[in-house]
């Protein structure tokens, strides 16, 4: 790791944070940053010092407010700016004369309204100083476990009727990096992997990328241990060759799953006139991504879907996936996504269909059972034949993934089923997804268990094959580039401590 | 509508029903379906009478059991049967003498597994006495308005920790039909649009299709005045002419939206092995479907979010549409998925970028939001934004359709904005759809308060893009067959009823 990217740590761990332009009016965002991390002080999350700086405060909050960060006595390592744009410059000599070692900068307008000279100005000023700038424009960091929180979204809204709500949640502590040009899609996706129950270590808004750049920010994370998978949403992507290189050294110990948007011309279009940049040809980001081993996710759902397989799954070792399920209908759906993405879903070897033989002539699965993959083991389906049938493609080493599809609705079904299944996979490295369809308490439920034993799961069969389908692609470039193994080794050891 | 069609109308309004093998026992199938016309009766939503009919009981939940149909003085036109598939002939023949008009055959056990003869036999008995049937193995009706509810599967179940949860839910009434070959899937189908607060008129599980088919089922439902659409769920057609002439007859005033899976060589080898029939080459289903006008999903979230759209919103004249958000990277994501389904996100006319340079001037929207489609109005968004912009859209007579992106996380955005949206469609036919992502309270609220409203809305950009163009497709379609107008009329009409 170089000095530039080893000082990018005091974006997420730094030992004493300045807000500049910290505010005592609820509405302003350097009110509400500041109030972040006064909150997780409190919780003792934010262990590191905190200096509000405003020149026309005497405190806020509590804590004396400095009129500039020189006037601090401290050491400061990191400074969020949350200033006016035309101030920025000052604000930035000062945190230079300070010496501090990052400037995260909030504030908008600059490049992004085409106000580049006062960017370029206040990069000079950062560049000179050896200070690292996040931003302007953007919404900063958030970090899981430092309790360092730059989220000036409010956390709450107040409906009409006086009602409050949650608008703006932080997900919780857990193994996937966020990675976003666009602010606004970063909001977004907190909102959703809160609500998915899917946690974060870390979570950062680039914004204009006047300094650090997003290549430098996933050379960053490959050495962030709580991190197990990125997620990289952009808009543009400026210096190609060095993507390409650095993507290339984290996919091989750490999956980068990209949303890259404005694929189309006019979604190029867009993309241009919303960040100053030129969105490039589709087919280019396509190729580059899959010569590096990045995986690309096709829409927003599909980003978070592969993203949540890589965390919690090994990758396969090929593409041949094996279904259980006790619904036809939906086990049809999932081998169409399987097929259509690639994978292969092809007859079992004649033992692993005569061990299912064996089971219909014990009686311990339905007689109309079908072994021909998918497994359906019908409507009379119970915990037991799920297990049972779930040993036999664990057992069977032609199959490189098993997509559990367990829906609830059946009678004899228990919930146990999840439990038994997930405790097959002792002694085995092969990946496995799993799908309960339905949005009430009992689907709720069971994809609640099964993520929480470590298995990834999903609301629809096509979702769970795309799960799968990242697994399968990543362990093929894993092994294209010789670093199967190792990436097997670390996973299963990072599993073993978590 | 002919006879056979007529005489359908049994299935779903009957004026007297017989559950042959009613049980006492409560985990049995015949159990929970008399059980379900029960209650329905108590709450007096089902109000033809009840017969319970079963040799060995005397009575059932205070019902009279009667050994046979035939037993039964009063007249019985619908009889559902719940006994062991090999008794089945002998009560459809008690049936047939009790001359009911149509027999549902829920048990299993006919060709599915191989009995063809006995499935024949059976068919036989009822042709030749003129009963129509559904099934057998099937899930068999549920229809929200007269409260006849077949569903076996239990409503309820009971976690290891002692807790009941919700495990079969049964939708509220509405304007959607659904129509499955599989019951799992029709299980997953009820659960999913339960949880979406998705309204179901009809549901209907056909199982072996004995007598019925869903061509005939299609058909039937055109003249129900509760059903605007019809979800379709097939992983076979058998009579492909009769099919494709009932299905141009019924998209000429109803839509149908398709899901066909077996579209693989692998799917469609798992569909003949789970219904016992062999699914087409699936090329030659998706020109069948174009060349009626039957909408085809490409997954289980298209189908129903395609029918979202059709059962609230009007279809497009064209295939022009405007995208207006608060959030630059979900608009470009919207963008991407539009023009990827064929749809245009071109410039505004002049006329229209004028309008929004005007509220510019003005300071009515930011003075760097873009106005060149999508149009963003950025962080500062408010709801008087969205209510100005939105207007100027409606008011572009080339612009044919409106996705509104409204991102709830932005600071000064109320959730008014939904009210002052749904508002300006007055005096406009042109559809709209919206999108907000997250899946926390407020973005919870937004979604529901859009739905309420008759715009239906999205948890992704791609989700409302995919919503957008199937009205815009569904429009096209009513333009090539010349129905446009008339479907536009019957459409407002409906829509100032409800």
């Amino acid at each position: 790791m170089n000095t530039r990217i080893e000082q990018m740590h005091t974006f997420f761990d730094p030992k004493a944070v300045a807000v500049i332009g910290a505010s005592r009016r609820t509405m302003k965002a350097g009110h509400v940053i500041f109030k972040n991390f006064v909150i997780n002080k409190r919780r003792s999350l934010f262990k590191a010092n905190l200096y509000p700086v405003n020149p026309n405060e005497k405190s806020i909050l509590g804590f004396p407010c400095y009129p500039s960060v020189t006037e601090i006595d401290e050491e400061v390592d990191l400074v969020v700016i949350v200033v006016p744009a035309k101030i920025v410059p000052k604000v930035m000599q000062e945190a230079a004369a300070k010496r501090v070692k990052a400037a995260v900068i909030i504030s908008a307008g600059f490049s992004e309204v085409g106000n580049h000279e006062l960017e370029e100005e206040v990069t000079a000023i950062a560049k000179d100083a050896g200070v690292r700038v996040l931003g302007p424009n953007c919404l900063g960091v958030y970090d899981s476990k430092t309790g360092v929180d730059m989220l000036f979204l409010p956390e709450t809204k107040t409906l009409t009727t006086g009602d409050e709500v949650v608008a703006t949640p932080r997900p919780m502590a857990g193994p996937i990096a966020v990675v976003t040009q666009s602010g606004a899609f970063g909001a977004a996706a907190l909102d959703y992997l809160s609500g998915k129950e899917m946690g974060v270590s870390k979570f950062v808004s680039f914004g204009n990328k006047a300094d650090v750049t997003s290549s430098e920010m996933l050379s960053y994370l490959l050495y962030d241990d709580r991190t197990r998978v990125i997620l990289f949403y952009a808009e543009s992507i400026d210096n190609g060759r060095e993507f390409m290189e650095v993507a290339k050294e984290v996919t091989r110990k750490k999956p980068i799953v990209a949303l890259k948007v404005g694929k189309t011309e006019a979604g190029a279009r867009a993309a241009a006139s919303h960040t100053g940049s030129i969105a490039g040809t589709d087919r280019i980001y396509t190729s580059a991504f899959n010569q590096v081993g990045v995986l690309r996710a096709r829409d927003f759902e599909d980003f978070f879907d592969m993203g949540k397989a890589l965390a919690f799954q090994p990758p396969a070792t090929g593409k041949n996936v094996a279904i259980i399920t006790d619904a036809g209908g939906p086990g049809i759906m999932a081998v169409d996504e399987c097929v259509s993405l690639g994978l292969n879903v092809e007859r079992f070897a004649d033992e692993t269909v005569e061990k299912f033989e064996e089971l219909k002539r014990e009686g311990k699965i339905p007689r109309f059972a079908t072994n021909l993959n998918p497994v359906d083991l019908t409507g009379s389906v119970t915990s037991e034949m799920f297990e049972r049938g779930t040993r036999i493609l664990f057992e069977d080493p032609e199959i490189d993934g098993i997509i559990v599809l367990g829906l609830h609705h059946l009678p004899a079904l228990d919930e146990d089923f999840v439990d038994r299944v997930a405790e097959l996979r002792r002694g085995y490295t092969k990946p496995v997804v799993a799908c309960d369809v339905g949005e009430t308490e009992m689907a709720l439920h069971i994809r609640s268990r099964f993520d929480k034993l470590g298995i990834p799961s999903y609301f629809s069969p096509e979702d769970a094959a795309r799960g799968m389908a990242a697994l399968v692609n990543y362990g093929l470039y894993l092994k294209k580039c010789g670093q199967f193994n190792q990436y097997m080794e670390s996973f299963l050891e990072r599993s073993k401590v978590a």
